[in-house]
């Protein structure tokens, strides 16, 4: 069995390290209080119901305290539940940080970055490239760690920069079989497209959004900082109300958050590689956790649909 | 018979100046040029086929000339034709202008400058009203006199002006009804809800949008003006942040063209009071050219809704 | 802390007397039978479970009996829960009464009658006058004390009086500010705009929808009251037939149940004077349970949305 | 060749007798006056265009004229135009009246209501079969002679009357394979569904939207006279509503007209009838004027669609 | 009492045989491992818990097992829950099978098919004749038993059969009434259009679909055979192509399934037809559960519509 | 000036050779009749008027035609239009012939099928090859001619091919980017997802649609075919179902034609680069014709958007 929660069946039993991603106290039909835990590791995570606490408990199993704890997967309501045999909160000598229980993107992040900074290298047009470089380094270290959503696709550690690094190998790609169009244009729009995200999430492991995030959106904001840099770096030229329209219209419609659509060919074709990224990597990590001729479980953010694994796919 | 063109019937015989608003060739079927012209006053515009035309006639018949006509109200495919028996362009002597064919505020520009002044006044927030301040005096030119749309409502010279102070007088009735509302936040979203729209459109008579109106709109434009403006001034606080979300929400919705919806009271009543004031414009001016018993025109931006204007209202 | 569950916090003691609003027996995982309580008192309601009851406890704790109960505020399943330690059902001599446990206006129907009756005196229009009063007196009583709705907005005792007499305010002010509207027309509109709900809802206190409010829906149901009241009257011309258009289309579109949307300007104004006040209802309310910095639950009649209260304002 | 200008070729002549339907001023190029004229019988309408006319000829060539024409059936800009080659109006010896010109119910009105008759004849249900019978003479006249609409489907004289017949005629089988419905509930909901078109057009021959039929619609109308009638008749009992809630659902959908959807069985049926007469009256026709191998034109009313008329069908 | 799960109230005591449709085992807030229940027979089906089970237990009470079970009907969160007293699985000497507690088509398969026999023999195109006459032949065996879908409308044995059939009389009706639709296309349409459905779904007893029901739909595997058949038969001319459409089309739109709309008139009247039986069967079914003065429960197919029953029906 | 009636501008001289696309009679207001011509060539069309023609015009002046032309280029309308000075039928000795004027593939068809020939040497799964070979052998002569579309995007001789083999480029780098896709499946679906044009559409040069593609469309007739050559090959095994989903499922969705969504990642995959591909080739033709600093026109298949080419674009 692979490690990692994600890989249990019921019926497993369950003997690990684990974090403890959330914590509700709630009181039993027995008028005993109990806590209901989400525990994750990089691979996923599990519901656990933990009986009759004490008041120490309460302020022991809180989130982000890495536990100790031997149990059962169970089924509650059609859902996994982890039945709790023991649990104990780890300890100096156990050797374990939370950075262990949360997932990754499946590169480096220096890997990653080394990448991106090639792509930089490559783009020609002076406005362009200043001002890609220096919005990289403003945020470098959002960008280095942050996910690039909270969810559905690349919601892990470095997962903005490992969906920006994907996209620009897409980009080159492109840029090959349609010569036509503007690679400069098109790095600029894939490295900064969500970037605005390092303000709109909170941060790296129980990542929510800021009240920024909530009233404005990584759009309008990175919209706001493109022009701003470019008044700091004292740009001109069309290149910078170009890329602000890159950035505003990479959700490609209104109703997706997106006040113009795309109207320059880089723009529409931006939108169709961040389409093709993230549905790749929710569709191949899906893929990933079932066998050939099984179904996945239904995709959210792909319009609820269940994906099947051909037999004829060696797994 | 009111003045204007707006007032003339089918079979009307007109003998006045006229603005050209705009000016096409076209051959006819004798294989004769001809000139298709657009014709404007305050009061509205009609089409006029200038037949048989010379070289010089394709000249002086331009964009924002003035002419002297002669001519007769026709109707051709179901809308209302001027035909055409002399024409000559006006001269010096004829001491007519250009402004005097296009339409203003019902109100002088200088009384509604006044009314937002005052309004300003009465702010509290020092924030929010050093910000409105700044802003207000930055684009006050453009504030004196576009119009706040290329058609549907209050676009005619000062319209911009002429709304936000319509707007004003309802937002304080409004806050005297709803103690619970924060006058000031809604001042301020009402002042600049639409002030994007100087950088968004062309200019005052023949307004189209600009490039940067066309690949951004008034709405990501205004927040980032907000954002810089509250630097320059170094206004922090979360007056910038919500100030910043009324302006981007005013639309009420993502496909109308806000990403996010109003998510603060005062955004919701600020889009409330923005439909209700531009709904109130476009009815009045229709309702107005019609006479009792009768429905006004489809109105595209209501819809494509007729109007009807019953017998008891004496007009 | 104010009075009222709508105000209690997890963690809190109860002690107070009660509102049963509904009952439901169930079977617990012992195999005893026990009762699902929803409480309630003007403030909110609350969910509660009585474990282990005895028949005679299926007979008392029914709806709308008024209880004594000791407990403490839990969390069940993400939702408030009152944990019940003693209950008993109040007697005469606890002087409880079922309307101190029901939201109410907060404002005397007296009061908000007068204002309607000043309204009423206002009008010019005699045959507009005569409807409208002759309405009045036909469903004064359920006028007085109905609710404007089972839920979302002015879902209380006197509710719907209290609705009209706050639209009758913002149509007095928004005849001043566009003078061309009918006031008198604006009024009977909005007097009359939702009488229809005292036969669509089926009492006070416990509201749900009557066969006709289900089967016709108010809208209908007062167009054809409007009818026989007219001919009841002999009331002649355009105002009966514009007066049904009022109320016909006063929800704006056919998929908010107008056949008909406003045709006339008044029944534009009508409906946009509906929304404005069934939206500060909701979040003026909803947004004095919160402080500053905080979001409101989601609000469903509102898109769903959790509106924020700024830190500045002043609570 | 088929007798009826709608079985004319391009390139056909014309010489017959034919009725004006309306008659428009026009200038030509050339400066001179001329009339475009609708032209119809009761097989179709065809434009015209009258060349050079005389203030007689405005004066002579008005709706509802019939005129005695030759000329040529030729096309302008893709459609039928006839071109004039002589023209005088009719006279009294000349032995045509209006209504031949007209479409008609292909059954005769009389045998039309005889049917109708009977249908009520098998009613048993007596406050419905009263109801029904009073509302039918009420009526009698404009049942008669109306169209069921202005156009799409059965909009010829007595096309009201038709569909009720046809739809009738449904309903009855339907009762058979289905006999659980209500068929009395049926056949008054059947004949009493679309009268309110009697107040909701202007007439028989050049139909039109009244006022009423603008503001409120035939259903809503129709809704209030069946209470009307019930109190007339003094008719208490269930049978009042549920009537009323079968005129008012028969659109099927708020955003079809219908502000609340069938909840009754014979309410859905009663939708459905209307839905398959009104349909397979447009596809009739339509498919009628097509060969076999042949699309008809696009249906307007049947999502724009264009139908085949397969080679295996014997014309 | 009508006898069958489906006919039970809260309270009732049951004491009877039944069928597992589903068992899924918990662990219950004691630690105890537990199932649930699904429990049917031919007129409903009922959730129950199994406390305290041992491991036997868990491997007799599996799906498609009957069991001898004493007990009581309670409420369990809004829902009917069958609470076991005794429980044990039934035995040879019982004399009890599983298609007793199946429901099926109200009339014997037998019959059924009979009458698709008659109307074959009725068909007099021999294109058309003899491709239904083989497709029919060719899957008897599902046509004979498999239900017209999983839920819904039709969803019991021979509900396929049941509903060809029912549509048969309908078609045959229609045409009486339309005598211009071609009988024998209506026919073919009628027997062909959900054959598809015995290889879409998997059987008979716990229907769910199959690998290519999910991935292709009955709509173009039909269309694929009746392509494959007509090649068999070696059956050329159009209709063969006109029959595909007709199977194609029968959804009615694009987004229910059917790439092509109808574009025949008998696929129109076949999308009717098909409309109009499923919408009785769903809608006599549901009232049958109810007493006059009654709404149904939500029916899901139907727009989740709650149907009410008169009073003035003899039930 | 480049060549071709695409690139003229209004009041440019025209004397040329171009095909005649389409031709109608008229008769103007001097009852004269007149042809109005289409005409084009590889780069564009243009209409034109043949005023006061002889019944000879009318045999010589038809569909695909070649004349010499000279004339010049107005504008009627709005719209260009191309002013006949002189024409004449070409002859043999002008050297000229039709498949001169029409558009063709950027690349010679040879070279795209040795590129698709190459892929599917590429291809190791013996069904999914062997499918392929012979599809494309059987439908090739058409696979080397047909364009991809009736308009929008790869509307030109050799469009189909040219699609495909382009989309095959992106198939490949996209399965180097993520390698966990089935680059066999990707290829065999690529190669074959509109080859059903071939019978969809009814020839190369003046495209319309057949029968079949009407009423079937080249979905489900591919679908079919694939099952068809499947049995003739005696190919078995899940290959076959799951191409035959990804060429039902390529249009993505319900709406655009695809009755089953893509439930495959290699179908998604295929919608995905289906769209870049369309969209890319429609892009790059419309920017073509624009200058740095100018819209395109309205692109009706782009959501009717107009895109801009950015100044620093060097054309």
């Amino acid at each position: 069995m692979k490690k990692g929660i994600g890989h249990y069946h019921i019926g497993d039993a369950f003997d690990d390290f684990i974090l403890i991603k959330s914590s509700a106290r709630g009181v039993a039909s027995n008028g005993k209080p109990f806590l209901t835990l989400i525990l994750r590791d990089a691979t996923g995570e599990i519901e656990a119901k933990l009986w009759e606490i004490t008041k120490e408990d309460e302020e022991v199993f809180i989130p982000e305290q890495i536990v100790r704890l031997t149990g059962e997967v169970n089924q509650f309501r059609g859902k996994p539940q982890l039945k709790i045999f023991s649990i104990r909160p780890s300890n100096a000598s156990d050797g374990v940080q939370v950075e262990d229980f949360v997932a990754k993107a499946p590169v480096e992040k220096e890997v990653l970055m080394e990448k991106l900074t090639e792509a930089i290298f490559e783009m020609q047009n002076p406005s362009l490239q200043r001002m890609v470089r220096a919005l990289v380094k403003k945020y470098q270290e959002g960008l280095l760690t942050y996910p690039a959503a909270t969810k559905n696709h690349h919601e892990y550690v470095s997962g903005l920069l490992h969906h920006i690094v994907s996209m620009l190998s897409l980009a080159k790609e492109l840029h090959t079989l349609y010569p036509e169009t503007n690679k400069d244009l098109l790095y600029a729009g894939v490295i900064l497209h969500d970037l605005g995200k390092v303000k709109e999430l909170s941060g790296v492991v129980t990542t929510s959004y800021t009240l920024e995030g909530k009233l404005l959106g990584h759009i309008p904001m990175m919209v706001e900082e493109i022009g701003n840099m470019a008044k700091e770096l004292q740009i001109d030229g069309e290149e910078v109300l170009i890329l602000q329209h890159l950035i505003l219209s990479h959700h490609g419609k209104a109703e997706w958050g997106s006040p113009k659509p795309p109207l320059i060919r880089e723009a529409e074709l931006l939108h169709l590689i961040d389409l093709v990224d993230a549905r790749m990597n929710m569709l191949n990590r899906a893929l990933d956790k079932v066998k050939p001729g099984e179904f996945t479980d239904r995709l959210f953010a792909l319009d609820n649909r269940s994906f099947y694994k051909p037999l004829f796919e060696d797994n």
